[in-house]
């Protein structure tokens, strides 16, 4: 099955357009786990236990598995096995290099990890994401408009973010394996984009702790044209604060329905 | 010791301004080594002992190391532990990511794996930088002009290129912890990013397999105002050829030889 197949449907499933991040942290690690690589895996496992049936995707953020050094990776490679089958998962690597190297970190990210999609850089444009574009059957979300200040540095200037989101649409064409990366923080750019890139799905990070806000952005967001639905990344807003008291696992599970019914309303709210 | 005057002292050293590469790919192996981590391991120390008298840099590209899987990764902190103290080491990484994501990659390459350098994807602006820029006594060579043809989809257009130069300047500023990736096969370009950036040194990656010209790039670029030479990038320009004969060390230490006085003539040709 397709990628965006499969997440169209992993979407259809759990009713919710959450994407939960699976990161080894120091400081998101509830009091009751030990900071050790044990530690950590069970506290990942845990939050897929508790979330798998109310969102439909995880997303990896390899950077925090890279800085526990290359037993970090060995969790990583442990995790995936705990990911379920019918659960969409992204590899948030930002990876971007010439076609040669890039060929390494794909083969790395979508055969050996199995990722249903990754995250990338497209600075060094089309012949860097080839390697990538070339499996067809994924989904590659290319960075576009990121929501930290410095996206005014070079994304916003002369409309770069624009001119990635055309590309990328164009890249993506019938095989329907691109998305774009696009900041919750800037609701007023997110329609532009939509209009230049109408079938191609986004992977919004910044709602929450960033500062975005889930209202301003499904009104900015036009989802008639897609095949699957964007996506809302959260990963501090689904976890209990560190003094918070109770069973971790139905924290978790209450957080992420909680969002799920704030999605729901919203969106209800913005189509009527 | 800052990078800076680490990489400077190298070059002055060894009398030469190569950068080489160390990856762990099937496509370069000689036929005496076997295809196992540990026949990596024997060839990649084997061309740390044939150059370390008279090549100042070894660059690691990591996407070699991710594409072994976890155990690639461990393969590469043992190599790390094979680079001679007083040899400069690189980490070809070409990493970017929002501030919270990006201290865990430098935290990775610049504690655990102690590099000297790193590559690094300037696209998401200063503040995705600034837990690299935070080691002051470390080199960052972020991405400003690549070699391969993708760059005319974004790095060309509305010369990008020269305003991450131009930011990259500022940022480097009196730390003198910046440098810039600049490809070879476009001699004519660096020329204008050395206007804007007079005092940060390039790693050019490009001359030899990837088509550039050392004689073109030495011309373009003016070395007066830098503290710390260029650096000419070669990974397969150095190694035997499958085909090839004779005592491997002997081979590579002689083709290293061989560029190194080729950059001196062309050197010193360009400045008479």
């Amino acid at each position: 099955m397709k990628s965006i197949d499969k997440l169209a449907q992993a979407q259809r499933r759990t009713g919710s357009i959450l994407s939960i991040g699976l990161e080894p942290s120091p400081d998101y690690l509830p009091k009751a786990f030990p900071h050790t690589l044990s530690g950590y895996e069970e506290f990942l496992r845990l939050i897929i236990d508790a979330t798998q049936d109310i969102a439909p995707v995880y997303k990896v953020n390899i950077a925090f598995f890279e800085s526990l050094e290359w037993e970090g990776i060995e969790l990583l490679y442990q995790l995936r096995e705990h990911i379920p089958d019918d659960s969409f998962l992204i590899i948030d690597a930002k990876r971007g290099d010439i076609g040669s190297t890039a060929k390494h970190y794909a083969k790395s990210l979508y055969e050996s990890l199995a990722a249903d999609s990754v995250t990338l850089n497209p600075l060094m444009g089309k012949d860097s994401a080839d390697p990538f574009l070339e499996y067809t059957d994924r989904l590659n979300y290319f960075l576009c408009l990121t929501s930290n200040p410095g996206a005014d540095d070079f994304l916003l200037k002369n409309d770069l973010f624009l001119s990635i989101a055309e590309n990328v649409n164009i890249w993506s064409g019938s095989h329907e394996n691109c998305g774009l990366v696009t900041g919750a923080t800037r609701p007023d750019y997110l329609q532009r984009i939509s209009e230049v890139a109408p079938a191609l799905p986004f992977l919004i990070p910044g709602v929450g702790a960033q500062g975005g806000s889930i209202s301003e952005v499904l009104k900015a967001t036009n989802l008639e044209e897609r095949k699957a639905d964007h996506l809302l990344h959260v990963t501090r807003g689904i976890l209990p604060a560190r003094n918070e008291t109770g069973d971790v696992l139905e924290l978790i599970r209450k957080k992420t329905e909680d969002l799920n019914s704030q999605v729901k309303t919203e969106r209800e709210g913005a189509s009527s």
